[in-house]
């Protein structure tokens, strides 16, 4: 049959608005030992001995035999990052401002190495040598007016995703939210499994469970469409297979890192949703890391997540994880309306879980009551 | 317990060879109707009025409402190419120069719209207006020197991944071997899956097969690694979705797409194996398109992928797709003799499917015993 006689009747539908053009990372490497290729990575984006690259590692390496396989040569800095805390605004344009210090010409790059603290601020400090201000100002979605320097991400723990997703999760005076933008994704990722190895296992589990969470999110969203759902749909697979299943340990830290790009791929055309709200107030208000707040979290949301809570119980059971009581025993009603109104300004979260009638669903007693079992 | 009580060893391990630093496609909109926000994509991607962007659009297409909706202004040009054949070297050449005799200025892009053929034609097309001299002389791998001018994939089929690729497979002189680099994936691709609606069944189905066989290539072979699998094993379970269940039209054909990018990806650090090897020959010497191609040797390697073959026999069935039979009945020994050369020429086919010591697994008699039951 000649093709010629089924013409195919493709017009226009309704307007349907537009859809996001995503921004996928243009660059990776995968494989074990990878960072290995970082030197010649780096070789052809080096503008001159003078522009030096800016590499911020996690300071758990320090004097740690990473360090010898970071290609420093010319002028480059090493800063090294406590990852204890999360990642601040005023950090930001602190370092910004100490690379501005230290060196005449803008840097040829910034290389963040760690998890998602330190891959965060690579993004950040690299978007903020070439846009004016502070980060704060950034904090939302499409600020940004000039792509940043050159960035290049290498993840050693795996689970948010900020390796591939395009924001940049900072704490602000005002509030916990990201530099979402087109030109924060990382221009190179380097993902190589065996960094992940040795991670103590709290915050393996923690930071796996991010990726979790944000899977049940993502999927259980109204934002859904079959790009990020086929993503979603991989990367919980690859979590059930890591923390539910019998896996060598090079295949765990393996399939975890797959399922950390994937899972941060879901949210594309998709969001998280309200353990990722409600952690957002935790992290501001008590400085808790970002996986083990939606832990906490996602413990209690069962009416909203039931069959997602009730896999990751068994996961806490079977990895015997005991998570942390008593966090917002001790706070003030000013901390408890500060937690809630971070949480609720977190509106596309909101409406991705629970649709756009949403401030009809939840109010701020329900929000306080899951935060007093925490 | 504080991270620094357990400083992570990860020294690097004995050298083990380099991973090859993917190129992704930097862009991707994905939805129903996205492809009217073709015209905005373009626009900031012009370089003057005299610059203009290069349409190529599957002739099925020509006076259909499809063409109301590309976004040609100033002095672009839509050209009309017929599918029926698979694209040759001569192809892109003579559409090269045309464009260059058209134009006293290099074309600010070129858009394919189409199956695999339009989709390896505008890569193909796109990079030989930045590098010298044929097309032919660059069939092999990480010869281009230049990178292309800018381009865009919309596919209107799905299954080649010819979308997500970094290679633009043409018949040449020699042999049929796709143009593999860097530079030729595309800059921007638009997935709207209503684009593949009213697909006639046969071409759909054979299409699909390409990328279900090239998912059991990939899943079976000695390159594989985790990132691969990972996209390979997503790509197939979409496949049994579509190919296997009962889903709506409209959820068919997104899965569909989503199956192909994810079996495009699954390439990445993989290969393609027997089928495609052998049915680069069936292509090269008979002009089978290569879905069809694909379908007719894969349904004979029982020995090599069977339980891949039982699926693909109940898909048939399924879907009462008659292969067509006596293809090779007909051919001289020097055809059978070409054939067999260019299958045999795919050397990271084979090493894939079979190991580094797959020349001692295969023969030439082996091969023509498979294709004269074709």
């Amino acid at each position: 049959m000649s093709l010629k006689e089924n013409p195919r009747q493709l017009k226009s539908s309704e307007n349907r608005g537009t859809y996001r053009n995503f921004p996928m990372v243009p660059r990776v490497v995968y494989g074990a030992g990878s960072l290995d290729q970082l030197g010649d990575i780096l070789m052809p984006r080096r503008k001159h001995a003078e522009a030096p690259v800016i590499f911020l590692v996690d300071d758990i390496f320090e004097n740690s035999p990473l360090m010898q396989r970071i290609p420093a040569i010319f002028e480059d800095q090493i800063i090294f990052i406590s990852a204890d805390e999360e990642p601040k605004t005023v950090q930001v344009d602190a370092l910004r401002d100490r690379i501005q210090n230290d060196f005449e010409y803008k840097p040829s790059g910034v290389v963040g190495i760690g998890g998602g603290t330190l891959l965060d601020l690579a993004k950040a400090v690299a978007l903020m040598l070439n846009n004016p201000g502070t980060s704060a100002q950034y904090q939302g979605w499409d600020l940004i007016r000039q792509p940043g320097i050159y960035h290049v991400g290498i993840p050693t723990l795996s689970g948010t995703g900020a390796e591939v997703s395009r924001t940049t999760v900072l704490s602000g005076p005002e509030r916990k939210l990201g530099i979402n933008s087109d030109y924060t994704p990382f221009d190179q990722v380097v993902l190589d499994p065996e960094l992940t190895r040795g991670v103590p296992k709290d915050q393996w589990f923690y930071t796996g469970m991010d990726c979790y969470i944000h899977c049940i999110e993502s999927l259980n969203g109204t934002y859904l469409n079959a790009f990020s759902q086929s993503y979603g749909e991989k990367a919980l697979s690859l979590c059930h297979e890591v923390f539910l299943g019998d896996l060598p340990e090079t295949e765990q830290q393996e399939k975890l890192m797959m399922a950390s790009w994937h899972g941060g791929m879901s949210i594309a055309y998709s969001q998280v949703g309200i353990a990722h709200a409600l952690s957002y107030g935790l992290s501001h208000v008590l400085g808790i890391p970002h996986g083990l707040g939606n832990c906490l979290v996602f413990q209690h949301l069962e009416p909203y997540y039931s069959a997602g809570v009730a896999d990751f119980m068994r996961m806490m059971e079977l990895h015997q994880v005991c998570l942390p009581k008593g966090i917002c025993a001790g706070i003030s009603e000013g901390e408890m309306d500060t937690m809630i109104r971070v949480a609720m300004d977190m509106a596309p979260l909101w409406e991705n879980a629970l649709g756009k009638e949403w401030r009809s669903k939840i109010d701020a007693e329900t929000l306080e009551a899951i935060y007093r079992k925490i």
